[in-house]
């Protein structure tokens, strides 16, 4: 059997480029015991992925130059050496970008297509439904009536955390660029307020939408929208820091003034408690509260989502580069084959 | 009755000048019912003054222009219309820049010279070693064998946290400015290491002394001290913040790059905690604890302090901008009327 892969070429410096991946088919090996043989059908396409791509220091290795890139996956199983998965099976899995894989089926999660569609394993349901269950709730920690705050607020990770501030009872206000996507934070999310990050009253649109300051900034973006918000934030405000695509591409630090003194100045004479994190941290202890919740959340339609997904692995870098540039319009899937 | 008062003439531009304060001597009401007139002996300064003299946002508010600069005080009682206080009582009180003062007797707190020099309930026994003890174990809440950095650590909130950590099992780095103040650090506070931030190897110096990291960073002087520490900092490391002093005095922004993004980024990677905080959010729940188990290590010289004590009221705008930059050596004081 063979699969083709999308391998990193080169780091990117800056936007990653066509030239920094490489497309190759290869031979796939033999299923050893307690393997399966996985068929591709969704690739999750998150921002985290732009970290993977440089050995700059963090919390993750670094995909290795010729490694094919990672990712999570809906897969199907065509095959099986082990009893835990059947021919048939649905399964997330972590096999990256490409068309099959050879996996070990114990790192695989079988889905039941009833419950729920299996692409909301890659979406509300998983790792960006529960980044926003665990960042929210734990860093978070809205109160009845307070305000959150939320951009890229159409995504998978923004428009869960609106939804979940609004049923915890607080006020959740929506950040996004676009008319279309600011009406469906409102009409479609039911976030309180939607403001256009794009539109040259954006400052005073966010002062208009905060009369009583923000008291949660769920921090997916950075950039000059996070300027803007952590000027209204109050005492004792929370900032869970899950993301900073603005910067992802940046090659260099920007030029000043430097922001820095004047921002930790905010967080000493506020009280703020800004806390980075990762969903993994959270997963022991969280993960099936989550389902449970989210699950039920779902079913009942007091939490949507969207999909945004496009057809082909061939188009898998473009739209990654659409996503860092908030061009994608709800959770970025890779429709890799039909289900 | 009469007082000498040092009032706020002008909101500074920078470091505080001579003609930013103004020298005033005045009346003072008669007690009423419930007051005593008080004689101050020690006048504390402290960096969070120099905050009180702006009128940017804050969570106090700054001082009025012709006010009289805040500050807690020790004082003797020389009348009483009050049934808690007696004359010859001395006390702990918030009477300011002045050499006499009327208060409400509610607002004072009797001091036992017998249990510990009353200058103390200004410095390790008081506010500054308040806020080490709730800053530390609240928020920096070190691990045995972790490893605590603080600047400023012969001044009385550094060297509390370095006594303190030391207490909790954790390694304490001091970081200070000269080779008397960091012979201090290990001889007289027994941290494990000690930097001299002036030093043209300090960067080298940090990473000799934190092979392991840093768990815990108590941010009280921003600046390039923290810009290395923050470097070194591990995963889930705390960072309490305290203090700015480096940027107390600043006018605008300074140039660039601007290090905001990179910051972000790192609170990100490492998943850090960063919060800022005032003492007086954790009176409630911790002052007793802590006068508790600091009277306790005072006493059994296992926590140790230092004062600077400057003689004469008219001595404070030139000891207040020492402070700023370091000069003091220990806990500084403006001895205003002999005990």
């Amino acid at each position: 059997m063979q699969t083709t892969q999308i391998r990193l070429a080169s780091r990117p410096v800056g936007e990653p480029t066509d030239d920094d991946f490489a497309f190759v088919t290869d031979d796939l090996p033999e299923l050893a015991e307690g393997q399966v043989l996985l068929r591709t059908i969704y690739l999750s396409l998150d921002p985290y992925m732009r970290g993977r791509m440089s050995d700059a220091k963090s919390y993750a290795a670094p995909v290795p130059l010729g490694g094919v890139m990672v990712g999570q996956t809906v897969c199907e199983v065509i095959e099986s050496r082990s009893d835990r998965r059947a021919v048939g099976d649905l399964v997330l899995a972590y096999t990256g970008w490409q068309t099959h894989a050879v996996a070990d089926a114990q790192h695989t999660r079988r889905l039941d297509p009833d419950a729920a569609p299996v692409s909301t394993a890659l979406g509300v349901l998983g790792m960006p439904g529960f980044t926003a269950y665990a960042g929210l709730l734990e860093i978070g920690r809205p109160q009845p009536g307070e305000t959150v705050v939320v951009a890229a607020a159409t995504g998978p990770v923004g428009s869960a955390v609106g939804q979940i501030a609004k049923i915890k009872g607080a006020r959740a206000v929506g950040i996004a660029g676009g008319p279309e996507k600011v009406r469906a934070l409102t009409e479609e999310f039911g976030f309180d307020v939607a403001l256009d990050h794009r539109s040259p009253t954006f400052r005073d649109d966010l002062a208009a939408a905060t009369p009583d300051g923000i008291d949660v900034y769920f921090e997916n973006v950075g950039g000059p929208v996070a300027d803007a918000v952590n000027r209204r934030l109050n005492l004792y405000a929370r900032v869970p820091v899950c993301g900073l695509v603005a910067n992802y591409n940046a090659t260099s630090a920007p030029e000043g003034p430097d922001r820095l003194p004047g921002y930790m100045s905010r967080i000493l004479t506020q009280s703020l408690t800004v806390r980075g994190f990762i969903q993994s941290e959270f997963e022991p202890t969280l993960f099936k509260p989550f389902l449970a919740d989210m699950g039920e959340w779902v079913r009942d339609g007091r939490v949507r989502y969207r999909e945004d997904i496009v057809e082909g692995l061939e188009n898998t870098p473009e739209a990654f580069r659409g996503l860092l540039v908030g061009r994608n319009f709800g959770k970025l899937l890779i429709q890799v084959a039909p289900l």
